[in-house]
């Protein structure tokens, strides 16, 4: 039975993990997200004695924070490029990992990953095309169209969708950097406390920010399935912890869409159209882990 | 040499043809769209006189309006379905014309049929991941990802996008029967028309109401970049007429996402990014004809 390795690299923390497959993670670390050289250094370290003590690795996967370059016939191919995260522009990454390792390296963005894993293992099953969406310090987007992760140009950014904003209900003007008020300006966690003084945490169920995020969420939501028409759409993320928000958005989806799209999935079964993931908080190891597989075959 | 047929199939006309490949359309034949008996019955027809001369065709694609049921897995496959126009919702169109001609058919949504036209004779040659746009009466999209047609739950309706619409500066409220200032609302013809009280066609390049246009454009077409990542975005039908909208909403675009996305394609070369069809007003025929060329492989 072949071991792989997973990295699940986010703007925060790194998770590196090895195993067989989602029953069997046999070594587990994670770490704070420091400077490239220390961070990428210490993914480095984990791999070389897990290799020690199990033997070489099949193949390890990178399901990280972005924007990345993903596209395996590009010069660029494994790093991550443009981001604003400090030190971090420009870093090749999954070359790195791969010559120091000497195995071979599967690399794609943090939500391509998730998507990849409950695909496998998860809440997308058998499905050909479906958006895997996260909600928390930002909004990300990745998924399958035709079976085959999407990439394209560089690789979605769904974050920055624009949409809808009517400030005489809502003053608040977004916070994102670039746009304002851009879908993750207006509904990512930074604009909930901003909104609001606090953490949707601190906030009862019933509290009518609850409504106003799932309003933002809906907008956002529709915009995906008129674009690409998606099979399902999982939504993962802290903020979707708050289990209170899918039957609201749920409702909004259905109310902004008002019977256009006459499909069963939508109009009768909406509760098994727009899901948490089935891996949880594990969508983005199991999905590094996916990834893994699919650059050993 | 095969021959195929070609419908290509519109609300307003339907346009049929014979031919071997995009320099050799041998005959072709025009007529409006009046009920699914009469209109499906002159295709009938022509292509019936049309193998009495030539012999049987190898297939026949049909690149329709919709909704379509275009998942060749479903039964109601080849039906145009929901649409609101009088006596078509629930139409079985490719089925009737396979049986009665006995060939195979092709059969995909007219906006997928001009995608796959431009991608083997047009603008999109080469590219895996591309969106064929139409702005007219409506607002369709359709495209490849991943060097396949986008079907996924049903197909895409990028026209009910909905985009930022600030009432102040542009009270009109959309004519969207389901949803008001939807993308196809507030910039699809009928939108064009009821805000200025005239067609395109009557106002000079330099009226503002071209900048407005342009703006709205640029906002759904910012959605469908974050969304998809195409590698180019093909923009037919018959506002795109008017040339003066494509530097225009280029720039809008480029303000737009305010440089957050760092691909040369879109901050240098956006000329070649957001292009018209090179198939011109052949794009939808010549897609059927290449739905022809797939339905018989």
């Amino acid at each position: 039975m072949p071991l792989w390795g997973a990295i699940e690299a986010g703007g925060t923390k790194f998770l590196c993990a090895v195993g067989s497959g989602p029953r069997d993670l046999r070594a587990e670390t994670t770490f704070p997200t420091t400077s490239p050289a220390e961070t990428i250094g210490r993914c480095l370290s984990f791999f070389s004695e897990q290799q020690q003590k199990v033997g070489r690795l099949a193949a390890i996967g990178i399901a990280s924070f972005g924007p990345v370059d993903p596209d395996t016939a590009s010069p660029g191919w494994g790093y991550i490029t443009t981001t604003p995260k400090k030190g971090w522009a420009q870093t090749d990454f999954a070359s790195a990992v791969g010559r120091a390792l000497g195995v071979p390296v599967g690399f794609d963005t943090d939500v391509n990953g998730a998507a990849l894993g409950e695909h496998r293992w998860g809440a997308a099953q058998g499905l050909s095309t479906f958006v895997y969406l996260t909600v928390g310090t930002g909004i990300g987007g990745g998924g399958l169209v035709n079976g085959e992760l999407m990439h394209g140009l560089i690789h979605p950014e769904m974050g920055h969708i624009l949409v809808p904003h009517d400030r005489k209900s809502d003053p608040y003007g977004g916070w994102c950097p670039y746009h304002g008020d851009c879908w993750e300006g207006l509904a990512a966690g930074p604009a909930f406390e901003e909104r609001w003084g606090q953490r949707g945490e601190t906030l009862p169920p019933d509290h009518p920010a609850w409504a106003l995020e799932a309003h933002y969420l809906a907008l956002g939501l529709v915009n995906i399935i008129c674009a690409l028409s998606p099979q399902r759409i999982i939504m993962g993320g802290g903020m979707m912890q708050q289990q209170q928000l899918f039957p609201l958005l749920r409702r909004k989806v259905q109310t902004l869409l008002n019977g256009y799209l006459q499909a069963p999935a939508i109009l009768r079964d909406i509760d098994n159209y727009i899901v948490p993931p089935a891996l949880g908080r594990r969508a983005g190891v199991l999905g590094a882990l996916a990834l893994a597989q699919i650059a050993a075959q």
